[in-house]
């Protein structure tokens, strides 16, 4: 199986991609196609010590910068590293794409160059968040800002076969994320697509209150794109906080410096299963082939985790499945 | 002063609600008068051994259940507790009302029965929650589902002048939650509100991204009630989530719990910090007297706390501001 890479996304761009893939290479039993500067990618990785074996590299001058509109994937960064990553996907010169680039320009170009699964709506961006008891699909999280009660319906189709397929969850629990587990809770969208939830074959189970998400009440909850980006959002930054928090209390005397030296492992286990970069990227679900977004913060080790969930996603084959699930209007 | 208290609402009631009000007279310098079935709440707080000085009873004989409409405090309910403390603040035979009851019902009642401050389109839940630095005010939370832009900058006035005159935080920085900070990110309504707090007197600091409100972005956050009830719910479970994993890690090991041990009085500060019941209720801002709403699992300390508010809240005459302040289109 061979991995796109984009060489030139996220905040550690380019070294700890580089690292991430060569550890996935020796490890995981991909190979690599490497979009980018091909001198300065060998001779970064010369100099830091990076072993090659298992890459191939596919020239692209640019970078897109996360500041540029989304669009301009298509147009002045067309020859960027993740436009060329794209490319390379629909032509069949690898079996999927990631990148820890813009998600702007990830879901534009996923969408328009990779092209979607015939019958999806729109593609969704859906990370895997850790809650309490397992992780739990989150889609959309902002690839649509605004949404018909349709796409929530695909989104949960999408979800479901996802969680099972690839995570391993029998017949997952789909949520709409809602503000009361009413039927008639929310708006005019949260309303319709409960309706058209209710007549699926899916696991549906309703409403889930925002409050019930990190506490494991459901193994995907659908919801528009801006509501959904929230919830991603404000987990990341009440994890911050929590940490944060636990640093300076454990820091605030003699007595709980000792008691941090003893927790020692124990916290790096409590940091590890709160942390959502740990469990590998967000794939842009609905895509006629995989496309992994990792965290744009993603160090080497985060990187390699998304190109793990890459390798489970082509294997499973989730894409037929999501396309058959579609076509008979599950 | 004169607090009016629900004495059947929340999940306590009327127990902790008794105490709690007990324990406020006793130390805030307030008298109360608690509205709901008087002979059965003086056999409590005889049996309890509750002191009822500087309390007042006024008769009624229903409670507001939890899962009736919330129009029904104008209907069937219209004798309940809730109902009835409504009416006693439109009567002018209190300060302010203090209910741990459903937040539906007191939305409702607030608006309709003790009325809006002149100009005022429409009351907003305004909850503070704790961030790492300080405290926030979330509104809108819930009592309006879906909102105009005029309805955000009147919530952007609301909560500067809560925040600068009850919580003492100068020059409020007031920021639209939305999904990216640059000005066309959002839907319209974001956008449309944001050229309106633009235009303000307000110390308006552009979009705020969820991620940034635990963290103490803001002092106080606008949003659509929809939004606000998902940061509100979602800060509440990542918050009991992150205390469950924590405990699980303190018990894991013979080393963790003498860790634990070490950490108890810290812990405690630590939990208090992060729990936002401790900060007392959510003042129902917009309405012509202070509504202040107490958390529904509220113990006697939190109901107590809540009071504390509503005092804070009439004192500072937060009422006569927001109207010269929105008369004045701030």
């Amino acid at each position: 199986m061979k991995i796109i890479i984009d060489a030139y996304g996220g905040d550690n761009a380019p070294l700890e991609i580089l690292k991430g893939t060569a550890q996935a290479i020796s490890e995981l039993d991909v190979t690599a196609l490497v979009c980018g500067r091909e001198a300065k990618l060998r001779a970064l990785a010369e100099k830091e010590g990076i072993a090659l074996s298992g890459m191939d590299f596919l020239e692209a001058p640019l970078a897109m910068p996360v500041e540029a509109e989304p669009t301009e994937i298509l147009k002045s960064y067309s020859t960027s590293s993740m436009a060329a990553a794209f490319k390379a996907l629909a032509d069949g010169q690898g079996d999927a794409v990631v990148t820890a680039g813009s998600t702007g320009a990830l879901c534009v170009g996923g969408t328009l160059i990779v092209k979607r699964i015939k019958g999806i709506k729109r593609p969704a961006l859906a990370p895997i968040i850790p809650a309490a008891k397992g992780t739990y699909m989150l889609l959309d999280v902002g690839a649509n800002v605004e949404c018909r009660p349709e796409m929530l319906r695909q989104f949960a189709v999408m979800g479901a076969v996802y969680m099972e397929r690839v995570m391993g969850v029998k017949n997952p629990r789909v949520g709409i994320v809602n503000i009361g587990t009413e039927e008639n809770k929310g708006t005019a969208l949260q309303i319709e697509a409960g309706k058209l939830l209710r007549d699926s074959r899916l696991n549906f189970i309703g409403n889930i209150e925002a409050r019930e998400l990190p506490l494991g009440g459901c193994d995907v909850a659908v919801t528009d794109g801006f509501t959904g980006n929230i919830v991603l959002k404000l987990t990341e930054g009440m994890g911050k906080a929590f940490s944060g928090e636990l640093k300076a209390m454990l820091l605030s005397s003699a007595k709980t410096k000792i008691a941090a030296l003893l927790l020692k492992n124990a916290l790096g286990g409590f940091k590890a299963k709160m942390d959502y970069t740990e469990h590998g990227g967000a794939p842009l679900m609905g895509t006629a082939k995989p496309v992994i977004k990792a965290h744009g913060s993603s160090n080497a080790k985060a990187f390699k985790n998304a190109i793990r969930q890459a390798k489970l996603f082509c294997e499973q084959d989730v894409i037929s499945e999501i396309g058959a699930a579609v076509s008979g209007q599950q």
